[in-house]
């Protein structure tokens, strides 16, 4: 590790939580068992490539925390059907989906470092069976036979695409706002945390007030989840794991982080940025400079910072419901998704 | 024009009737006038870039047959509520994010001759923005109120990519079988057609003999369509109105007319398909080279006649149905889709 780079496990200090996902995991695994048992059921098809290539993300085995949280969502409301099953699985299609779109790339634009689905099947493929699952989540929602459910759902969807497209047109903006940027992660995150935590209390035909504070928990999540993730994608110590860092960097993808470090440097620091980022010149040695301006603004503790406060408005949406184990596993996953490395 | 491209003109002399799409558009013209500012206002977004590129492809404005034909339908069997006019704007929805998705390109096979979406806004935004419309229809289909609409059209999307995939995995596979390449053409065209006529019966509340009458004639006017565009494709008539030819050609998309042609020729007949469609080995001439040996096996007139075979079954499909102005109408556009040279 270069020692210029700085490590994110300061702010693990107040609660190294990676147990609140296993809690997670007890918690809802019968559930999972029957989602995943749906995932493979549904991704099937005659035509080979579609469960191959959808297996391929799909087997990669994710953490799966927006079907989870859909399933602890049904258990904190005491929903006793099984419609939730389905919609825990839409859900995690959905998010897959948008993954599999996400790879297919510009021919410009190759990521380095990953081998994303598009560099193996090609892009038309990838989007063909982003389609797929996208249609096949239309098709779960359907079978939900709730029309408020479906509402949400496919408004969800909407949205997230999008944020997507927001975010591609801030790309390389160096001048982007927080507010933007929070408008972006929202729309392309959090709506579907709060969407696979809502629909839960839908189906259940919970009162409007239960259903809220669930859309209000999964949404604050989600901000938290995503801001961590734009820390995390500069975070030395996740090098250190052998994940991944860099991405935002490569992609000139602006993030709070960098609008932090943007905003806060001299002269030669914003031209550091405006010719890495926007004209995406770059050189060896330039994501480890571009970390060490992180940590001399402190903007990757900030972004946890900014992190912490939505995870403490998630866990106040919970506040109207009763203590219980799901409950106590939902507040767990909010210290998680704070203090994750990975 | 090469003196050995064959004009398609001849299988025109039955009935050339041009005039047919004119008199449905008279028919549709009210309902057509409700779906173009559905089209727009179901199009916008506060992202910019969404409406500019969704707008170059609808903008360019195609026949819009599909939601046509729920029009069309919707008056066949006197239904007086207005939830047509959203699912008809949901099938073009659906029809115009295919197009989207299929102008996405892998690096190896940029089209020729065309300017499709990816090349002036990237892969990502075309891909997105598809994404984006296909969230559209699914709310305009959930605003039906019909759960039964949102089963068929749901499903309609899954198997649209489900052919489209199957349709990738047999490019330049020259032993594809005419049962084959008709699943394909029915998943990827026919099924929309199908779906756009059968929703009009459903949200009418008709009796599941109309709606099934409608999906036959869709399905079988699809198919009958889809056989008529791979004959264009190679269509010097077409050549001489400035419109594209030869885009299956030169992406190795194996259709009727080459299936036909391949399994007929002569041993070298063969090795210039292999040469040219299998390993994508093309020179100048090559394309006039095909057109003239579909010439001499003449199936560019049997795909023509396959094509009238299912236009048959289509008129036939209505005939439950009194005879009236939609009836004529929906009868002429099989002439129409038939005898089209565009």
């Amino acid at each position: 590790m270069p020692s210029n780079v700085v490590s994110l496990e300061d702010h693990k200090s107040q609660h190294t939580d990676a147990s609140a996902i296993d809690v997670m995991q007890a918690l809802v695994s019968a559930g999972m068992a029957d989602v995943n048992t749906t995932i493979l059921s549904r991704m099937d098809s005659p035509v080979a490539l579609i469960p191959e290539l959808a297996g391929h993300l799909i087997a990669s085995g994710g953490k799966r925390l927006r079907p989870m949280l859909t399933l602890a969502s049904a258990q904190l409301i005491g929903y006793e059907g099984n419609k939730h099953i389905g919609l825990a699985t839409a859900v995690e299609f959905i998010h897959t989906a948008t993954l599999l779109h996400d790879d297919v790339v510009d021919e410009s634009k190759l990521r380095r470092g990953k081998k994303p689905a598009n560099l193996i099947w090609g892009n038309q493929a990838t989007v063909l069976v982003g389609d797929f699952l996208f249609s096949r989540a239309f098709e779960l929602m359907v079978e939900s036979d709730s029309l408020r459910v479906l509402k949400i759902l496919s408004n969800t969807s909407a949205v997230i695409t999008e944020g997507e497209v927001l975010q591609l047109t801030t790309a390389k903006d160096l001048s982007t706002s927080e507010d933007k940027y929070l408008q972006v992660i929202t729309a392309k995150t959090a709506v579907l945390f709060a969407a696979a935590c809502e629909v839960a209390g839908v189906v259940a035909g919970d009162k409007p007030e239960v259903s809220s504070a669930l859309d209000a928990y999964g949404r604050y999540l989600g901000i938290a989840f995503q801001l961590v993730d734009d820390a995390l994608d500069y975070s030395s110590a996740r090098a250190t794991m052998g994940k991944d860092v860099g991405d935002d960097f490569r992609e000139g993808k602006i993030t709070l982080p960098v609008i932090l470090a943007y905003r806060r440097g001299s002269d030669d620091e914003r031209a550091f940025w405006k010719r890495t980022m926007q004209q995406s010149k770059q050189a060896d040695g330039d994501l480890e400079a571009a970390i060490a301006l992180l940590a001399k603004h402190g903007t990757l503790n900030d972004t946890i910072e900014r992190a912490r406060h939505y995870g403490a408005m998630a866990k106040d949406a919970l506040a109207i419901f009763k203590d219980c184990e799901a409950k106590q596993a939902m507040l767990g996953i909010v210290d998680f998704c704070i203090t994750r490395s990975y």
